[in-house]
């Protein structure tokens, strides 16, 4: 997506250690019409797929979810990283690990909010290692959802990831997928 | 806000300790057109009130702020909880007490995404004894950005943060405003 790549090119600044920031559009402030074009994209790309919810994960997946939720006027859903006290017991949860924290942590739902049958379209803001996306694939395997599709704004090419998903089967849809970083400037595939 | 109150009393649940659990819509699955609904409300209230960001605080915030940043047509920055690779040093950090936890913790924004003299909206979910919501306003203080307005979507009226806040002379509103829990049962104002 031109726009997205214009803006990572613009604003993005690659951090040792392969770290992408971009912080000033996605993961501290969000660019809402950008979203919104996402959105657009996403559903353009997925077609006349029907879909029931969006689920993601907080935190940054929020704003684009909820863009893609508008969009396809369905609830979003969003898998929690810590417990709460009205989170309740009955939830389905898996374990992700986190290379980037170096640690596994638990995402949950709360059983009542995903059901049996369901489609649902994920989506997240990085796909790297693709730990997080295989958690939220778990928790719609769990309840017995299904999974239409993956939307995830931006990509490390460079990282299995992609190719793991994409060899199971789903469609997995990248708004901007990065083939490597150069003298400290991305490369776009 | 009509809407939003019939949606509290439909799908809300009230738990011992005051607590009024609203995650089908609002902290775990997010209603998109509830949202959107909300962003006009506070738009038709704050009146013709020039905006040029919108902040909240992550992670429930999210969805409500982000909203009301597609109605304004502006940024929407979200003060994080937790210190990560990408946030850098260069932060505004202030101090929350919360009462359901029971414990202090910082939250921060990073400098450059807020300037001296920029008009802020700041969004919540919850206002209950209102520290977050000081929280906010203590970092717009500090980037000398000027507050217009604070949004809430559920106040909780029985508890002090609302008359302090606007004591001090904020334009604050609140979508839903509980007067009560009774029997089980909530009281609006």
């Amino acid at each position: 997506m031109k726009e997205l790549q214009q803006k990572i090119l613009e604003e993005g600044k690659v951090l040792s250690g392969d770290i992408l920031k971009v912080d000033s559009f996605v993961n501290h402030m969000i660019d809402p019409k950008l979203f919104m074009s996402m959105a657009d994209e996403f559903k353009k790309r997925f077609g006349d797929k029907k879909i029931d919810k969006v689920l993601t994960l907080e935190v940054s997946g929020i704003g684009v979810a909820f863009a893609c939720g508008v969009k396809y006027d369905v609830p979003v859903l969003f898998a929690k990283k810590t417990v709460s006290k009205t989170l309740g017991d009955d939830c389905y949860k898996s374990q992700v690990y986190s290379y980037t924290k170096g640690k596994t942590y638990d995402i949950m739902i709360s059983k009542e909010f995903l059901k049996k049958g369901e489609r649902v379209l994920i989506i997240d803001d990085f796909l790297a290692n693709g730990k997080a996306l295989e958690g939220l694939i778990d928790l719609c395997n769990q309840a017995e959802a299904e999974v239409q599709g993956i939307g995830i704004v931006i990509e490390k090419g460079f990282q299995p990831g992609g190719e793991k998903i994409r060899g199971e089967g789903y469609q997995l849809e990248s708004l901007a997928i990065i083939d490597k970083f150069e003298n400290g400037q991305v490369v776009f595939r």
